[in-house]
């Protein structure tokens, strides 16, 4: 691969300008404001007849921990690589503020008032919610794609998403509240998709630079902890206020905790001799919050959500240590973050407990044989998706890393030299100089 | 101290799958949603006569700002040892995550309603709050203890804390909307009684791995800071709603604020070259709300939050310099993190604070004699309580790791290699070939 | 300059002490809870004539977003520089500490009611606001200053910032309410007026302190991300409820999106290779929602405000690369963050923003004329002040450290000693010792 494709000088700042002009156009031609009589009236996530109090700020704490999610959780969570985490967190930074405004405008597409889309709190939250299918997607590729790659997988993949978005909960009436099947495996899915079509028979062996550093783990805890702490918000947001809210609420705290549970004896359990390992404790601990997604406003009592969170939290484990390797070896899936683990199994486990709830009855009006079309309609957007994805990522002009240097910050970044810097200090003696005191 | 002993790979996910499992038939039997009417007649922290809005989410910022405190704040606050991040940090997660499974059944069994336990997410910030007692005494004993005997002790201080929260708060009617004595004093004393009975003679002379690193310190102050920062929210959370909710953000607020002029102050002071401290900086910057918490509801005006703060900020400090090394040398007293100065100094100068604002007439129909009592049953509670608790963890089957390897992750979890890897990179000259540049 | 110099052990204590004994006195004087009726009749920031919701705790979550800014905000942004986080983010929680006191004093001291001044939420957010002046001329001085000097300048800024303010806002009417005048402008060329005062020539050829390592660039992002995050609740949290606040979230979040494509975009454009550097997306991701500040709540629409943050991104990125090393050796400015790429050029970017935006009508009872009195007075204030105050900062006494220790915190902290034990553990082969294992 010569030198030049890789050199990002014009074609990413002119792609990344391009996209926000034409955003900006749009908006100018399309959204405003939502204003006094409006509120209250959003019907969104994206068509759900929900009705919030009339204040417009009522959901505004929600969003801001959905947003520290999208953009603490899944920025630092892909920190664990030791030299990638300018771009997890720089990248997953860039990708959730472009597609935070394409989202906003096609979620809304569908169901304008008067030719204009009016913006609110919970419109913010479903335009946030977005972006999430991207950065699930981001983690099956992190480290082996560019910022040129990526923002077209922004552009494609949240406009996929709201099409079967709105296919399943606008048109079918899908209950999916904390978004298990719309989010999650689609997201996870999808990126697989793009994944097997960029496989790369050079990394087969491993790279050296895919893994992590103590401190970079220690990052990675940061995304982990905030994801775990507000997934209740992510899940009950745009739940109907009352009682199926706070419903959405109790049932993603319990199965996280008991999840976590699940994941830490799991985790020593598949290792020889009984230590954790901190990619299940990163992720596996968070399984419970993607599985009991589609019915967390459902009436499953809290028992029922723990025992979802349980059987979530051992899928994950046992498919980081026994899945992801044979996905890698035999169908040349290279899964960086495992998300297959985290939201792709989790995401399907979510989807089946749906149809199961709405089989018996834990919500109204909601049919199990739709449910289990929502499913079926998201997996297949997502992999047909995809794949034309990743098609399209793959042509050579747009500045895929060569293989020796992926999973390295330094080929898209200006990166400090502190360690050659240290080892010519070890080398010359001359480190005390810095420790001169007054 | 054999091998096999610290292998934790059959102990350990067969102790947290037993204890998970019990949870869930518990939950099965007792634990229902809180629904419609039943809103805003909670009564509980456990048991004060509290009457929220209607709305069942009207607390849910405050829950989620709790949330954070225990997950973020303890967990990172712990990081400031140099190999010990991911048990600081994780292990607080998997005992939080048990921890407040189990205290919403305990502190809630006393008053079912038909059998049944409601959740709500008052119940929830009581549940949270339930297990920082563990995290303040995990505190005590961090670097020297298994998870397995980790979990033990949380199972049997979230059972003491709750016997102990309610005759306090539910019988006597004791004023602590803070916490100062049933949560950080009772904490403090707990782990520093079970700190007690696990006394090594072989760590007197300190541990080559009990200091911190330049980053170590940094991720500790992450904690520091959310702790620092939200602070008025674990105060007030369960407040009651109105003038004296707001009291306790107030007087929090302005406790802390004072509190951290005096712990620079003091830092600079007690070292001879007047430099600060990061371990006073970390910690004693926190006393000020531990302190001021018994009283935070109370009419003690803005400068008389300032001045609690202010004693608790100089007490902790000088704490921390002066009998922390005295209490490990003359009563073999290990306390790793210094609860003593953070929570248990602090905690008794709360209760004592309320006990003279009681007698002061600051609050309506609260008891100086009964202040007093709930601040000796707490103390009582702990020491007892915590030498028990410290006897069956001292069981040696539960994996206490032998003394030279305290305070290193490596025992109980996989740990990347950096280091090695750095040295032997330096050794043989390979480095440069990371930086290949396409 | 003599070595006593810079040994704080007794004027930093003596000068903390005494600043905390008069605030605690003139707070027992002057500062009691707002209570009961008053609720809702606030109006400040100091002078705006806002009505908020009848509950006392109605902004509560907002000021918890403006908290966590504030302390992890500001304080992880300045961890960039390699040995100086402990600085960074510890004297950021010691000068807020101290100015919220200080901030809420002074703002409040023109209205008092019966000689009272009367605490709440809204006068807390304020008071967190006036310290964010402190913070951002902080920035400015970054590295070359000491704990006396900083405590002198919280004092000094913060009193004329409330002069300002009480000009501005309370007696001219200006509109500013996400302060991009009168905190953003303000604090950052008061700063760079202090930090002209300060001029160090033996800095000239840069100090081998002056950058980051990898690890501490992530740690800036921290901060970088939460202030991106919140920024919404920075612009809103003192709008008149209802259509004015939302609009004022909806701008900034807009704002911020599309200045950071504008950002990133640029960053890559200015540099050699096409690389994105930390410095400019530590930064210039955030300058959008410095300029949106005083037409936040202004009917500006989703697309004016994206205008903004796109314009606001690419000056502050060009400013970075190419303004700041002219400002350093051409005017003597030595700008350790760049706040003049951050807050100053984008603060008068917003105050020309709401010059046009008034002059166009987009806000009730606004004049295009009195918005440029708001700007000329900010801007004259900072000049003025920072002059004096960098003046009355260069008295020798006040423990400045000499060229060779800046951007280092030995110099005022203990400092773990990490980097020689690696290098002796390297020279003496002793490593594996500590990797014993049971």
């Amino acid at each position: 691969m010569p030198a030049y494709a890789t050199n990002m000088r014009l074609k990413f700042p002119i792609l990344a300008l391009i996209l926000e002009a034409v955003t900006i156009v749009l908006y100018a031609l399309l959204v405003v404001y939502e204003t006094g009589d409006a509120h209250g009236h959003d019907g969104s996530h994206a068509e759900s007849n929900t009705s919030h109090s009339s204040s417009p700020m009522t959901l505004y704490p929600m969003f801001q921990d959905v947003h520290v999610m999208i953009f603490i959780g899944f920025g630092f969570l892909m920190t664990f690589l030791k030299r990638y985490g300018f771009s997890s967190v720089g990248i997953n930074l860039l990708l959730a503020a472009f597609g935070l405004q394409w989202g906003l405008l096609l979620q809304n597409i569908w169901h304008m008032h008067e030719g204009k889309i009016t913006v609110s709190i919970e419109k913010m939250i479903n335009a946030d919610f977005s972006t999430a299918t991207v950065l699930i997607s981001f983690g099956a590729v992190l480290g082996k794609t560019s910022p040129v790659q990526l923002l077209i997988m922004t552009l494609l993949e949240i406009t996929v998403f709201c099409i079967n978005e709105h296919l399943v909960v606008g048109v079918l009436g899908v209950s999916d509240v904390g978004a298990s099947m719309t989010i999650h495996a689609f997201g996870a899915y999808f990126g697989l998709a793009v994944a097997r079509v960029l496989y790369r028979p050079g990394l087969r062996n491993g790279h050296e630079n895919e893994g992590s550093v103590y401190h970079s783990d220690l990052f990675a805890m940061i995304g982990t902890v905030y994801l775990w702490m507000f997934w209740p918000s992510f899940n009950s947001a745009i739940a109907e206020p009352g009682d199926a809210q706070l419903r959405a609420v109790i049932n993603t705290y319990f199965s996280l905790a008991a999840c976590a549970l699940a994941a830490y004896a799991t985790s020593s359990l598949v290792e020889k001799k009984g230590k954790l390992d901190m990619v299940h404790i990163q992720n596996a601990t968070l399984a419970g919050g993607v599985a009991v997604g589609t019915c967390a406003d459902m009436n499953i009592q809290p028992f029922g959500a723990m025992l979802i969170g349980v059987t979530a939290g051992i899928i994950s484990t046992v498919g980081f240590k026994f899945l992801t390797p044979i996905l890698a070896s035999k169908l040349g899936i290279q899964d960086t973050c495992g998300v297959h683990n985290l939201h792709g199994m989790p995401g399907i486990l979510g989807g089946l407990a749906g149809i199961v709830a709405a089989a018996l009855g834990k919500k109204e009006s909601v049919s199990a044989t739709y449910q289990a079309c929502g499913l079926a309609s998201s997996l297949g957007f997502a992999l047909v998706g995809g794949l034309i994805t990743g098609l399209i990522m793959k042509i050579p002009f747009l500045g895929q890393p060569p293989d020796q240097n992926c999973y390295d910050d330094s080929i898209f970044w200006e990166v400090p030299e502190e360690e050659e810097e240290h080892e010519e200090r070890l080398t010359h003696g001359d480190y005390s100089k810095n420790k001169a005191e007054a």
